[in-house]
């Protein structure tokens, strides 16, 4: 492609920009430049995360402090309208899903293919990284993943968090016969759910105290336990695999103590800087206990299950804003209980 | 070898029986028959294990309650002296290391090679399984490890740890270049320490609060840090792995968050029901953490590192007893702080 | 279930023996009794497997050499009637499906896991151990899988072959997003392709010269291939898999350069003494090739894929015979180019 | 360090330059300018591999042409003098080991962490990428490996052959207790067979047809077989895995039916397009095989196992030369039957 740019890109765009707890407004800035190897998306859609919630009601996640103005958003699709410097792999028109992290690709852990972990990793939306709620972002060419038509943009959108549930379910070592738990039915809890299902799981079990929430993990396949009312143990369920994404430290006890001789839990949800772990429940089984640190390697996987038509990602995006609804999509899931993913489309006008 | 018993064994034996918290008699007991495909061995060595003193002292380990009279010793070598029927691989006069625990061999566990997670496993010294402080014992003739006439009967018996020192280092998959950290130098710890040397660990840090536990240690290769005088923090340990040999809680979550990306956590020692778990630390570094419950597969291995001289089993036995010492083996750690393993001599005319 | 037998056992039998090659008879022989964990099965199906139609035809498979009558099928599934000393795993009346080979369970590779590698291996239909096509046959409880009422008779006696596909599955370490090639479209690589799509496998194409089968490897949901009229090359295939069903020497060199880097090679069909590899390409890929031999451990996985629906095994029985067809049977595939699979009913009164 | 060079480095340089078969000629050619990330090396110590040796009797390897004047030489060592823009790991007066080839970073295969397989890869002394048989060398920070001072030049320089051990002994999954049996005592054998016992293998059989080579692997720890004299069929040789270290087609099938069941096979020789695979063999047992194309994250464990001494390098540098000796340095082995490694001084005054 060169450096060519056949459509016309304004100097600036519109963002969204975080300045405070709850302080968000909408800003003029400058259309970034690409870089070496970078290409520049004009972004299409682009999915809340409880990340970007968090930041927004509270200017922090842990460590991570919002003490400059931030724009949010890391779930996105766009379309490729230009490239920079040594950027030759898609054309100019090319639909693509963003992967958010780009790593510096040479260190131990990048060369090791443990891309997730390299210590100077830049990711979207993470201080003082910008993200995605604005009109146009770069990105390496490498992490601007090629969709097919076929594919919705918010779709290519949501492949970011499909790549969580494809993740966890490698770490789980999901497979053809795998009875799976699910802690929580929010929207990484149903994508886990249904990556589970493809992984080959023979079960998979859902739990959570949101009704509507269940209904869906049904509607996608799964059993449901309701544990506002009953516990997992009474519920007699019994797992090889916990996928626990509900965050919640005194659910997570519990519900390791449903898995199995040489089960694997998987630590999806944040929940705090400790949990109790059932020390002897865990050595008498030798059950294996890890966490997921965002991912590696997973779009060409994601790509496929969403094309296919094997998960089904569309379903998740039930709310839609323009750029200037940025806000509302961040308050969508604490007002209007229906919502599973809201979706911002930074270039619709509005 | 048929059902041939050359050697004269005579219809009752020396036991030393436990019978309640701290109280442990010799008594007179007909020598045990082997069963199919057992073979009928004379006790020449067995070490003594913190859960034999724990029996002793408390009568309980978790829900495994002695209520009723216990042969306790599960770390044993000796000599085939008969077989019962369809027992063939060994001689009489055969040299062996008891695999003290032997499973079902057919059910779903034991099929899938996981043999120590079998629920009918039958465990020397865990009630009501009788354990080898006594002159005679049973055991299903491929739990019957022959050893190298180069070995001695003390080493031979001390497999048994070494067993659990292979399995942990086999869990934490060490490798040349690995960096580890074992946190307890008790007989697990120091055994541990070797395995994972052999196991091609670039560096081996050993924590305690015993200064000579930890000289040992470092006899043994290690650097070696007291934790009563600084944390290993302060101390600037990084690891690749860590085997926990502790079983102290508190020590636990502070050692797990000295273990770098991608590291794994094997939990060897126990320590009680549950440990908190330092899931941001697991989380970002996506670290995996397991317990070990006893092994499988490993005698093999053990002898083989034994007999070459890589391990020095011997260096471990420091203490001896015949069998009307026994109670003084199971209370020379407490009294003698030179104790690193006890062994008690069933045969020997003492 | 102790030693009850509810339903009346005839002491005699109808079983359809090979003398010689060629030379198969229906002969009455007792009904065997069963031993030690043992339970009594009257056959329901049997599926002819592409071995038991070479045993007919040539007398031998390679070592193994049919030198006194013999009783083949090892596809094969039934009903419990009866039960030996110590089998209690089953009711008088469970429908099961029979994994035919039992091992020793106590040898090195059986503790290991691995007990498709045992080499005490009594494996049905295979000289000297009499096989299924008969009215009934004993077999270990643990080897006798109980199969839900959902699963017809057929099907169950094909999670055999499907065994075979799960296991190649799993060798090839087939997940979502693999690219699939298998080579041969008989039963095995037909039950090869659906398992590889249950694994998830984002494209499987299938290669074969007959027509008839690649119409239905389509309607699988394959690609197919017909190397008739062009080679994989020129079809422009790119794998990361290749499932060798096939057993052509000639074709498995050419079938290996279409896969790529890092890729998988399994070698389930039989195909002579040697293979040519070709060496630079598996070198510079760093390509694993293996081969399979039956199975481990596949039953719960099979039992699963095929009572869900997610693999239809039914569509692979075209042909059906009562006992005295078992000759009919065993020619059917040379006869008939619609077979598929025939299948013997030995209880069916004809 | 920024871009500071306070050692004075010369505008020239002398370079050891392939033009054709048999014909290699000093040259002066500027020294080469770092690029982005790049330091500037004066080179140590260069080994001479049998690919260099191939290179200069054949002018090609297989599809690899020397159609243009080539610096041959990729087992090196030397000092950091110079950084290009970025380039910040390394003081100046740093020793380091060469890793002779950089790959692009950012591709699938670079992502994944098997750098190796890169499609970009630049390797030294591969057409048209020059080597190290010259005074100074320009390469990526990231793979010039800091070494200590403990670690001589030539060992520094052999890490590269050891990395070949490493990879190989890591395909294999050599452990504690392993039985390995190395094909060919050339210098990749005998690093194999060092590296397979720093892995913990409890036997090596290494085999050959040269009585010195075989005198060498004794020595090194080895059990050895003279193939000229007997066959490992013969000799008893049973193993678990096979390091194929002699490229010799003939014999690698021979060697491949000595490995039992579940065992692994690594091809490391070259030997040519095609190799006769024992299918049935391969088959029976479940063997893996698979080859290697040179290495990825090798170097910190190789640093590890040659600064602890557990292996020994300097033992293999058994012939040295000055620069003007390298047409020297690659007939040695050819000329001198002693010669295991010679090795290339480029900055000795000779």
């Amino acid at each position: 492609m060169g450096a060519t740019m056949p459509e016309p890109v304004p100097p600036t765009m519109r963002a969204a920009v975080l300045r405070g707890v709850k302080d968000l407004v909408l800003e003029e800035r400058p259309v970034p430049v690409p870089g070496e190897r970078e290409v520049l998306i004009r972004v299409s859609a682009v999915g809340t995360c409880g990340s970007d919630v968090h930041y927004y009601e509270h200017g922090r996640i842990g460590d991570f402090v919002v003490d400059a103005p931030l724009v949010l958003g890391h779930e996105a699709s766009g379309v490729v309208v230009g490239a920079g410097p040594g950027a030759s792999l898609h054309e100019v028109g090319q639909r693509v899903s963003l992967e958010p992290g780009v790593p510096c690709f040479t260190c131990a852990q990048c060369r090791l293919g443990r891309y997730n972990l390299c210590p100077a990793m830049r990711f979207f939306a993470t201080p003082p990284i910008d993200g995605a709620f604005c009109e146009y972002v770069v990105l390496h060419e490498e992490f601007a993943h090629a969709v097919p038509d076929a594919l919705s943009d918010d779709a290519a959108a949501l492949l970011e968090p499909l790549s969580v549930g494809v993740w966890s379910a490698r770490k789980a070592r999901v497979t053809p016969g795998t009875r799976v738990l699910i802690t929580g039915a929010g929207p990484i809890g149903l994508v886990a759910l249904q990556t589970a299902r493809v992984f080959g799981a023979s079960e998979v079990v859902v739990s959570d105290v949101r009704p509507r929430r269940l209904a869906i993990a049904r509607e996608l396949g799964a059993v449901t336990v309701d544990v506002s009312a009953t516990t997992l143990a009474e519920a007699g369920v019994e797992a090889d695999v916990l996928i626990e994404c509900s965050g919640h430290p005194p659910a997570i006890g519990e519900a390791i103590r449903r898995v199995g001789r040489a089960g694997r839990v998987v630590l999806v949800g944040m929940g705090g800087d400790e949990i109790p772990l059932p020390l002897a429940h865990v050595q008498n089984r030798e059950i294996e206990v890890t966490g997921t640190f965002r991912y590696a390697n997973t779009w060409p996987t994601a790509i496929s299950l969403a094309t296919s038509g094997q998960i089904d990602l569309d379903r998740l995006a039930t709310h839609h804003f323009g750029l200037s609804g940025t806000e509302q999509a961040l308050t969508a899931a604490a007002t209007d209980p229906t919502t599973i993913k809201a979706m911002v489309h930074p270039n619709d006008q509005t």
